[in-house]
């Protein structure tokens, strides 16, 4: 059995097909084909180039078949076998891969879906809306008076600031607790609890030990950055734990190496509910095509995955949310972040529920 | 307490500075100046952009400093806000960082330095030598008879391929065992045990198994692929374990966005004792000058750190040892894969003699 990785190589044409050769070499064995001398290795193991195709002068495209058997169930293993070393090589990009059905089942995926995040919180089937706590630096009970303007305002998600993690002026095992806390409140006014989403940090026992924390405020949704905790530990988590869900962040995710619509359905695979990633227009350097074709793979049918909900962020402003829901359509969580934080602090609250309504299907 | 990030950034004259304090924002509040009313964000947390250089046309060096605080004692966190948002803005490479000496003593670096692999290997002063087993795919039978065939040849460490991790046709508490009993058969008959080096694969708790086992079979050293498992997974491992030795592979290290001897230095700081990295002149663009700044970056004093051993790969042949020892000096490992791999098998043992002989110092 043979997944596919895709890779986007900068080349002349006399040259494509040799290089083809060395990457599926590079991606499998690591040795010099005369090495090989174990029959098995050599039919089932060895890479094998597929289809080559010129997309733009001098850029090809180049299909590899590799061994499903080198993977395992390991997401870790399976990003070293897509791009390892040859992420070394400045010549070559992930763009793409393709898993048959019966590898994908190895994997856990959302354990929500969009429907699941809905239904938690009341959404029938419209957008979702998400707001992010900062800057780092507050202490927890300043955190926490963010979490409570933001929901009075109706918002249905608010997540840790990326930044945020265990450190001492708001440490996770005090702030989580008080933001919790400060939802609730809220929701004994508003009638709705709006989620809070801490941020996990540290390795798989450090993490384990977060969400524990977590649960015992009575979270159900937890944030994670899989290309800086590795694909493994997301994986596991998502395995032991699929009533959470889990919101993916693309940190560290890096540029032009890996194609942004793969990166993100890595996250959907380790088991990312929300799948975070930075919007066109705004400070990052995604094209709307990029954008859309992200969306698509995170929404697709995937063999027996639930999907993982697009959730443009960076730049948002209320001001833009019609014209990303004409863009996303429904099936989208838009998060802003800054933009909110910068009203005066006594019309957080207002402007939280103008961004809420507006997401909603309302007006601003 | 501020700890220095230093970026490339490609930019004209007249954004610069501008490009500058936006990025100082990114990598640390991520949120407009005017949301930030708390004292003590805005004077301790806020990046601060400092020294700017044109380094070549239309290419500045930045350096802006954190706040050490932001980090706390995580490696994973250190990443993130070195890298995290700026990693997906093109623009942007991170080409260096300096942290204080009381940040840097939060983090284990070697355990053993070159001082202790040397010891371990009875070396003296001399350079260390190291043979990879692949290619993946064989059984762990036929990787364990690679193992006898290299330590009978003399070699100081013999480490799994990177690509090795617990695959069904050699599982690594199958393969580990008998490839470390594999060693000390050779050791018999030699009088010297060969290191053999197990690549250990999957999340922290995964990984901590694997050391179990590897611990087990009698072994004293282990591979980790710091960029695949988390610089967390990294650091907790190496924290634990200070009588280990840890291999550094580059594996999904990126290219041409974090600077190599930053990432390699990265790597010594979590507790790698040898830094393996794609030598100069074999098929991975680094250039000599990045090679000889990777191997000074990790061996120059660095706090209270040990130093870490460069481990020179890719595209190694023991014609090559000599020009490489030159190069790079005794206080080096030379790591030689499938060019070895490629001799008769039964020819292994007398080639891994002559590569091992050529870099104690003998000729080939």
């Amino acid at each position: 059995m043979r997944f596919v990785a895709v890779y986007r190589v900068r080349s002349d044409a006399a040259s494509i097909e040799a290089r083809a050769r060395a990457i599926a070499i590079e991606q499998s064995i690591e040795a010099p084909l005369e090495a090989v001398r174990d029959d098995y290795v050599r039919s089932e193991i060895v890479g094998e180039p597929g289809d080559i195709r010129e997309i733009a002068p001098r850029l090809y495209e180049v299909e590899i078949g590799l061994a499903a058997a080198t993977v395992g169930a390991d997401a870790g293993q399976l990003l070293n076998m897509l791009y390892g070393n040859s992420s070394l090589q400045t010549d070559v990009e992930l763009a793409d891969f393709r898993l048959p059905d019966e590898m994908l089942a190895r994997f856990p995926g959302p354990g929500q879906g969009l429907a699941g995040l809905r239904a938690r919180v009341g959404a029938g089937t419209r957008a979702l809306s998400c707001v992010a706590i900062k800057p780092q630096g507050l202490p927890s009970a300043g955190l926490a008076a963010l979490v409570e303007a933001f929901a009075r305002g109706g918002v249905d998600f608010i997540k840790d600031d990326h930044g945020l993690a265990d450190q001492a002026y708001s440490p996770f095992a005090e702030r989580v607790p008080a933001c919790a806390a400060a939802a609730r409140r809220a929701a004994d006014r508003t009638g709705s609890l709006a989620r809070y989403v801490p941020s996990l940090s540290g390795h798989y026992g450090a993490m384990r030990d977060q969400i524990a924390i977590a649960r015992e405020a009575g979270l159900d949704a937890v944030m994670v950055a899989p290309m800086i905790a590795g694909l493994s530990t997301c994986q596991a988590l998502a395995a032991d734990n699929r009533d959470l869900a889990f919101f993916a962040h693309p940190t560290m995710g890096g540029a032009a190496r890996i194609a942004a619509p793969a990166l993100l359905r890595l996250f959907r695979l380790v088991g990312g509910d929300v799948g975070i990633f930075p919007n066109y227009g705004g400070r990052f350097g995604y094209s709307r095509e990029t954008c859309l074709a992200l969306a698509r793979g995170l929404r697709a049918p995937w063999g027996g995955l639930k999907d993982a909900t697009p959730t443009p962020a960076g730049g948002m402003t209320t001001a833009r949310v019609g014209e990303m829901l004409e863009f996303y359509g429904p099936d989208t969580m838009l998060l802003i972040g800054g933009a909110l934080l910068a009203a005066p602090t006594d019309q957080l609250t207002a402007q939280t529920a103008a961004f809420a309504r507006a997401v909603a299907g309302g007006s601003p």
